[in-house]
């Protein structure tokens, strides 16, 4: 049998993440009990929300644990079952550890069927990305038809998601990216009526506006920093903006974070709602992307670019290198062949 | 018959606004056509928002024109009707202008009932700043009983109506106010849980924290400024905020502006909710309001402060000094007796 690896937390973050945080050390194989099953990671998946969980802080996912394997996203396959939930065999997605193997009584896990799409996707756009999109701009933005929407870090995990719900809904697009290959790719592959590399303009105001002729009824903030500024300036009436993550922010402490919006009251006269979620908590919307997004794939009506990164002791780089914008498409790490 | 006369917009505010960017102008005194009436303005009323109708820019609310009288809700009586929709002696609430006299068909004017509440109490309690309290928190904060409610600005007009709106629906209340002798009230006559005076506090971050110990499920944001980064790093989760007014940064230019809060990405992992809205799009809900407002009035369980200055001439200094917090309870202009 494999030898079994864990990547664990070593020591917690002080501004930017390091490798040094993490350790890869050998682990024993563990053995499934009575009802529990021993399961093999075959994906894995590397988040910007997994930043909040290296800090030892109050949030809405518990902090990982010093000395322990770190935990997230995972997809696997049973591979002995002990009277557990699944027979061997089954492919299973669900928060797990960061290792070869593992051992789970199935809670919080649920099969996938690896003939509606390929594996990786339900760490990606059939998962927790995919269904943060949904819940955005259905469940916090109220997204209808004709709107005009706009979504920063539009070529990542779930900005392009959330592109191309809203183009399927028949709503005008804009996105912004950070380089000049993924502004090409919203624009020539994902059919964004707009895109520029928010890098390279000297104005961010002007391009925010460039992009959106008609005004924003609808964005999905992904990025915080200056970018919120400039588009509440552009902010329709009646205007909504869910807040789905500030990945600018994650990494700095509050006296090196930067100044908020100077604009914020542009929200009064312009009746401008803007609400942060967490798409766990609505549970219904999440199942009714599966079903939704599964559909749009086999139609063709949805594209999906991934960034596979091979082992799991890449998974440190992987997920340090997704936080910096070095990934194009989600980030998944290959942990080992189906 | 008495002179008439107006107060008329002369140019538009470069910042602070200024008694110089008034004019008192005598009057012709109109004649009503036919479906006309002549009404007499008994009070007008002097409000936050009418700052952004001195700009000559798109808002919610209309800009004033240069030259012509300012606008806002009045009290007037019929002193003559030529056909028009009400008969003479009836008292009516509506928009108008800053004049002794002037001439209306009756649109968007109601009839008031000075038994149910003295008159200039429909410019205030059971005028729009009432109905801003009960939208800001049935409409937008969704509050519910048990609910701990912050408001800022909490003895100006809508400040002192949301947090007895907040007690009498069975929360916990905490406001702050810019003097003693208004936290005093606050505390004293109107039932506040908590008070403080924020511009001799040190630290605002520990005066929001000690006087909300269970944290902030309802603010109401009144104020603008640093307040609300003090508010939102003690908010809950499943926060609301609803955005009222930020009449700190009213008069200010973009550059001017204050940093906006630096700690908007709370908003994403607390789940919170923050959003602007105009009473005026909550028909329903005002006229809810009144039934509601004046029952309570009657019952003893609303009370209410005015700051009465006398005379049309003085109307632009009133509307100055309560921009700049001098006032103490809603602001009114008598401008003939009753």
């Amino acid at each position: 049998m494999t030898a079994n690896h864990q990547i664990r937390l070593k020591s917690r973050p002080t501004g930017w993440v390091t490798p040094d945080n993490f350790e890869h050390v050998k682990a024993d194989m563990p053995s499934p009990g009575p009802g529990q099953m021993l399961v093999k990671t075959l994906y894995l998946s590397v988040d910007p929300y997994m930043r909040g969980r290296m800090n030892d802080a109050k949030s809405y996912a518990d902090p990982w644990k010093l000395g322990e394997a770190c935990v997230g996203g995972i997809v696997v396959r049973v591979e002995e079952s002990n009277g557990g939930k699944f027979p061997a065999g089954t492919y299973l997605t669900g928060m797990g550890a960061w290792a070869n193997y593992q051992v789970t009584d199935g809670t919080g896990f649920n099969p996938v069927d690896p003939k509606l799409a390929p594996l990786s996707f339900y760490l990606g756009i059939l998962g927790m990305p995919g269904m943060t999109a949904w819940v955005g701009l259905k469940g916090i933005a109220d997204m209808k038809e004709g709107d005009n929407v706009y979504v920063s870090a539009a070529s990542g995990a779930v900005g392009q998601v959330v592109g191309q719900i809203a183009k399927n809904m028949g709503c005008h697009v804009a996105g912004s990216a950070g380089d000049d290959a993924k502004v090409a790719y919203l624009k020539d592959e994902l059919g964004f009526d707009a895109a520029f590399n928010y890098k390279t303009e000297k104005n961010l105001f002007a391009a925010v506006k460039a992009a959106n002729p008609k005004g924003i009824d609808v964005y999905f903030e992904n990025v915080g920093g200056p970018m919120l500024e400039a588009v509440i300036n552009m902010m329709n009436f009646n205007g909504r903006i869910a807040l789905c993550g500030m990945i600018a922010d994650y990494n700095l402490t509050v006296d090196e974070m930067p100044a908020g919006p100077r604009n914020l009251v542009l929200l009064v006269g312009r009746s401008i709602k803007m609400q942060g979620f967490i798409v766990v908590n609505y549970p219904d919307l999440c199942r009714e992307w599966i079903g939704v997004g599964a559909k749009w794939l086999q139609e063709g009506k949805l594209k999906y670019r991934e960034s596979v990164v091979e082992g799991l002791e890449n998974a440190p780089t992987a997920f340090i290198d997704m936080l910096k914008g070095k990934n194009f498409g989600k980030q998944i790490v290959k942990v080992a062949d189906e």
